[in-house]
């Protein structure tokens, strides 16, 4: 599947709630919320995501790895967390793997946490 | 100290970090921001954030509990974790514990997610 059918594909959860200042979850939507914000909470798989969804398109997992102290197991592990996650997909072109992130999912996840800013 | 001194005081991270989509974290923010959302990486503090965010103001402890199967104690432990994350803040006043948001450490979170959206 190509990078381009796949950012045009709707996430699972798209939509799911109003931000958590405008309406109190219930448990179903806190549970789908709280999966989410898990793939988040770990500084490797932050740093990650981060690297992925800054480098303006694609990158080769070749050119994440050396960013980092930890093994490239290790590394692989935190991708697979932030596929499974919905945050970011993958594809595999000979020797290397590439990865771009999922912003409709990215900005699903932001919008729970929307707030009003000065209102009034 | 009142709630309105709370509210007027930046949170520790503020504005620490560009958006994730457009500048790679380094180790450092990353676990800062990791650390924040494992805050909110259980569904019960996602709702019991959720609820105390969409009061409309501070709610009262005794309000919150009843709205879960878990118990009181749970609850406690759970509130003091979005407490020491610098997402809520109380004051006792009597018998009971009163609960409001920090909406710039939300936004804060929130902001790390910022993504543009149909950019072009």
């Amino acid at each position: 599947m190509s990078k381009q059918e796949l950012t045009l594909t709707a996430p699972p959860a798209a939509g799911c709630c109003a931000p958590i200042s405008s309406a109190a979850l219930d448990a179903e939507q806190a549970a789908a919320g709280a999966a989410a914000f898990k793939a988040l909470a770990d500084p490797v798989r932050l740093r990650l995501l981060s690297i992925i969804a800054s480098a303006g398109g694609e990158i080769c997992v070749c050119d994440i790895t050396p960013q980092f102290d930890v093994s490239g197991p290790t590394i692989s592990h935190h991708l697979k967390v932030l596929r499974e996650a919905g945050l970011v997909d993958c594809e595999r072109r000979g020797t290397w793997v590439y990865y771009w992130p999922i912003p409709e999912r990215i900005q699903w996840i932001a919008g729970l946490l929307a707030t009003p800013i000065n209102p009034g």
